[in-house]
């Protein structure tokens, strides 16, 4: 984690456009999002989600509607890109031309998907950087993530989060379906493989550049059960809840009811919340009283111990500046008034 | 996985002689097998299946027997090797050396276990490549699998895969005893663990650098219940199907039962083999009739996607030219046809 | 493993000072402790264990009650360290030198908490080296174990171990809490992962390098049941017991009961002990009889076979020359006294 906040508790991906008479509804909805349905990043696919022949109207649907709205959390469109095809990586410069172009003041960045190894990453950062010179902008001021869904790219993902340390790259995004093809794993009725391994290095690697780490879309959306058909909260908790477990900074979400569950589940509990206040005010209080170094509960607290308890607040500040609906909704007044005013200098 | 369809379904070792009056028995009964018992490789074993005192006869069996027959598949006999061992590398020169000369045309390389790091695989690959000058090959023309078996291979795998990628290694193969005693894994009644980590490695890193993968063999080949012994086919398939989920290529045999269910586990089924035929189908018929970019089902076929599929017909023809009683077992008639008359071009 | 058998089936760490009237209580009753409940490594803490207040009074603990035991074991201080805080690598170094210079010949090395990348284990290990050089100890003479416990070193754990194999590096151990914390994991109500990938990983990289590999601390020490609160044996159990058949060498114990269950998991079983003496004893006859290669049970027994053999039989003599009362009490009279006549030599 860098010191900085960043929140990413919901990647919501929403197709730029669909064959609908209104091809920008589900684009206009996650903008349009309210109390926990919204997202903090919006996603708006030019990639899989779009069909081919709609990938034009939706760059310009997005183009259009973005600006549109003060979407409150961050826009980060997925563009076309792949390692393995000159013609793919040709449309993803033209499509990430186009939005620093048209919208450089309005995403934080954008997506790249089925990146190989680190050259490849560091092809689609320097496709960034031309566009943020051609347009005008400040180097870094558009951020890169990427989908780790190919073999290289999982190979490489030690030497791709080190290079990100120093980067434009921001997350580290898992996307399971093309990494089970490009393996050749093959779902013989039980379901795929959940890719314990990866996601622990995925977050592991993020957590040691001070990257985020993002886990990887569910799409049985729909379960049935005695003539019901009913949406699968249950299972898409499942995921996301071990997800929080290894440490994964959020997760995706392609769905409004999906965005409710991972906006919750990763932001802190009001017991974490209350714990990590308390031991702020009670540190506060003991460095107005002494000189020395502080004690709470038997444990000595050092700048590395303050700065987690601080990072509790300072991500709940953040969901509060961004999403004041939601912390009113999950935490007592009380609570969330001592957790604005506190005082979090460690000196 | 490269362009050409590579198969090793089944793994298959037989000791290259054993303490029976017929000491080529096993030998032999690989090399005639039919059927689904016929594995995609007959790996005649001169290391740990094959008796100390008869390896000599083991060697000799198989330049006499290997010639006799003409096996559809691929043989790829193993030696002796150790990376902390140089008397068993210069036997396993020697046994390289021997092969070569007396075989040269009729195996597609050699399995070398034990290997250490990078160094030592490398050290191998010399081994086959001075074999092949001596006896006049082409560079290249005689292959390398390795057996990934100590903690030094398992700690460069990726350097590995990575030098594999463009020399003459083939298979990535997990040897789980071996491997287990080196880092003093022991079994307290519970058996060994599986080893999770080591082979989504392996799958992960055989794919990203276009090599097979393939599982370690199980030798528990008989179960017992109220009274009877019998073929232990449900853990072996149980073993195999995690092994084909998660995207290795091929299983390890030990047993023609076992190669009956790896050989069927490991090919495409026939839902599979029809959905791709179908969708070529439709593609041809689609570029048949427009220009522009063919969409099926909602997805444009891209290169990529058209490879996927094109992968299931051609591994199909690949069994089928080396195994047609196996294909004309397994498919319908007609959709077999259907797969081996299409036309697979994308352009 | 290295050929000179190191032991560390138990890491047991000891607060260097409580408050309480003896505020040396827990140290001095791990260097007093007998039979089974007597580690191999005791680990005096001055790090996390010890109150920030009573860390100088655990350092002056740690070189006043040393020297009054013959402990049998090692004595590894574990010392402050972080590779994110200058001033905790300072103190380190202090402590370092204190104990070199007060506890040079008393104690085997000391334990580095919080290591990050390469660079960060090379900083410290050079903090050893000098304070070697400034106290007049021979070069490698006190050894560094270090506890994986951030992202960066679990990053860098192939390439630590590496280096380790060349230096002053004894040990790797896991550090769970710290390093759960590190990646954000969140207990959300179910406990925290086990993070098999890294026990796996820490387990081959430390066998690559012939280091020791040691398991985390497990701290719920006491459960309750139908209103009986009692030792938490079973749960224990299961961590170290999946730690012994991963290949961890030891597991980290922090009381008592919980030395005495480490301490019989990893040594040899009397079965194992059995099993191994008598393939040496029919090595060595079959040797006396005659020239060739020696063949047991259809296995030629190579040196690399007898090495597994002969160092079961040398972990017991290990374990006999500290804690006779330990082997006195496990294995039957007669086997442990052929175990230590035993000839073994391979050639």
């Amino acid at each position: 984690m860098t010191d900085d906040i960043r929140l990413c508790r919901t990647f919501q991906t929403a197709p730029a456009a669909v064959p609908k008479d209104d091809s920008a509804k589900y684009l206009v909805s996650g903008l349009e999002a309210e109390g926990f349905q919204a997202p903090d990043w919006l996603v708006p696919d030019l990639e899989d989600g779009t069909a081919p022949d709609m990938k034009a109207e939706g760059l310009e649907n997005t183009i259009e509607k973005v600006p549109e709205y003060e979407f409150p959390g961050e826009i980060w469109p997925r563009v076309e890109w792949s390692y393995e095809d000159e013609s793919f990586r040709e449309k993803g410069r033209e499509q990430i031309d186009r939005l620093v172009a048209e919208l450089g003041d309005d995403i934080e960045g954008v997506v790249v998907p089925k990146v190989g190894r680190l050259g490849d990453v560091e092809r689609a950062a320097e496709a960034v950087a031309e566009a943020e010179r051609e347009h005008g902008y400040a180097d870094g001021s558009i951020g890169l993530s990427i989908i780790v869904e190919t073999g290289r790219a999982r190979s490489d993902l030690r030497e791709i989060a080190m290079f990100g340390a120093d980067s434009r790259l921001t997350a580290l995004v898992f996307g399971p379906v093309d990494y089970a093809a490009e393996l050749g794993g093959r779902d013989l009725g039980d379901g795929m493989p959940r890719w314990d391994g990866l996601l622990e290095a995925l977050s592991n690697e993020a957590s040691a550049a001070g990257l985020l780490a993002i886990g990887g879309p569910f799409d049985d959306l729909f379960t049935e059960r005695a003539g019901l058909t009913y949406y699968n909260a249950e299972e898409y908790a499942d995921q996301i809840e071990y997800e929080a477990r290894i440490g994964l900074d959020g997760s995706w979400s392609l769905y409004p009811k999906q965005t409710i569950q991972a906006n919750t589940v990763h932001m802190p509990t009001p017991e974490e919340l209350e714990r990590d206040v308390s031991k702020i005010e009670r540190f506060n209080a003991a460095k107005r009283e002494g000189t020395g170094a502080v004690t709470l509960d038997g444990q000595m607290v050092d700048e590395a111990t303050f700065k987690n308890f601080k990072n509790t607040v300072e991500q709940v500040r953040a969901i509060d500046a961004t999403r004041p609906e939601q912390t009113a909704d999950y935490y007592d007044e009380d609570l969330l008034e001592r957790a604005l005013e506190l005082e979090l200098s460690y000196r």
